[in-house]
């Protein structure tokens, strides 16, 4: 069905994604194919709404299996309104975090285990990404890189952080011909160089 | 652990279930128990702003996946912060719908089948009620009692009520022990009369 090439990029916090985002656009671009660029929690009206209840630094007493719930009806939404048509009309869909996001976060980090892919599956309803961009990066580099306001989730503390990381490894290492690991600590043009070799074959 | 008693109201809007629910919590309280009193979709603060998304009627876009995982979402945090709590220091728990509302509504309603309880069992982690009053009536009869302004889901047509009170009647099949069906046709104290007989015997 979906002539269009999806992929998706996760990593913590503050290991550069959203710099080298923005340069494989403009390669992909480039190559004349179009872009739909979009980015979890939210990406559609409907999921900004949700976002604002997830980020909110107010709503601390919100139970985890709740926060991943909300993610997985952001996503829902996301996939059924922005993700799914874009493929559809062979669009290079570039989503900042998606499912993987979900499974180190709550998974691992909140320890809600495989509930989180179970309920994750419901959402996606099958539209899983060809290829995705795993930004590595030791969390205690990536949160001294964080410069602006901290929302709710970025106050969580160093331990939380690391057993998130731990999950994204994890996911890594159960889906090897999807992730690619990017090691995050090399400057920005060795980076992009890395992943328009990668992502230059697949378009 | 629990010792509490969790009593869920269910069946179509216009059923009469709110003028039954204020009779029962006096009949109850009449018996030196505490009643927590609550209802769905909402009942905390971080479950009304969930709510408010769930039933803008502007929001005449969002998935039935989407609409199914935030119900999930709402629950969720309904239960960990009011009902178990409430049944833990032994109160009578009243929720004005819970699960059965979203496997009748989005399940059967909407088409989603068994992935709304799949859902739902991660979201209510075994908080199930001890008994279900089901309001049975004619979704037509249910309809021409609503007098106030209609909100999003109450506009749907004729044919998605009637699949949702098909979807009761099997819930009631598949629930003999726990679901009490009540004939809401009848008059409000011959209603009131089966009711406190039936949990009287659990108070």
């Amino acid at each position: 069905m979906s002539k269009g090439l999806f992929i998706s990029v996760e990593g913590p916090d503050g290991s550069g994604k959203s710099t080298q985002i923005d340069l494989l656009k403009k390669y992909i671009e480039g190559k004349g194919r179009r872009v739909t660029f979009t980015r979890e929690p939210g990406g559609t009206p409907i999921g900004e709404k949700i976002r604002d209840i997830i980020l909110d630094p107010e709503n601390t007493e919100m139970a985890s299996i709740t926060e991943a719930m909300l993610y997985a009806a952001s996503r829902a939404q996301h996939v059924s309104e922005v993700i799914r048509p874009a493929l559809e009309r062979g669009d290079v869909v570039i989503c900042d975090r998606f499912v993987d996001s979900s499974i180190a976060y709550q998974g691992f980090g909140r320890g809600l285990g495989d509930a989180v892919a179970t309920i994750n599956s419901f959402a996606v309803a099958e539209c899983v990404p060809d290829v995705t961009l795993l930004f590595k990066l030791d969390p205690t580099v990536g949160i001294s890189r964080i410069k602006r306001a901290q929302d709710r989730l970025e106050k969580e503390n160093l331990k939380f952080h690391q057993k998130v990381y731990e999950g994204y490894l994890e996911v890594e290492k159960a889906n090897p011909t999807r992730v690619v690991g990017i090691d995050a600590g090399r400057d920005i043009e060795e980076i992009h160089k890395e992943i328009i070799d990668k992502i230059g074959k697949l378009l």
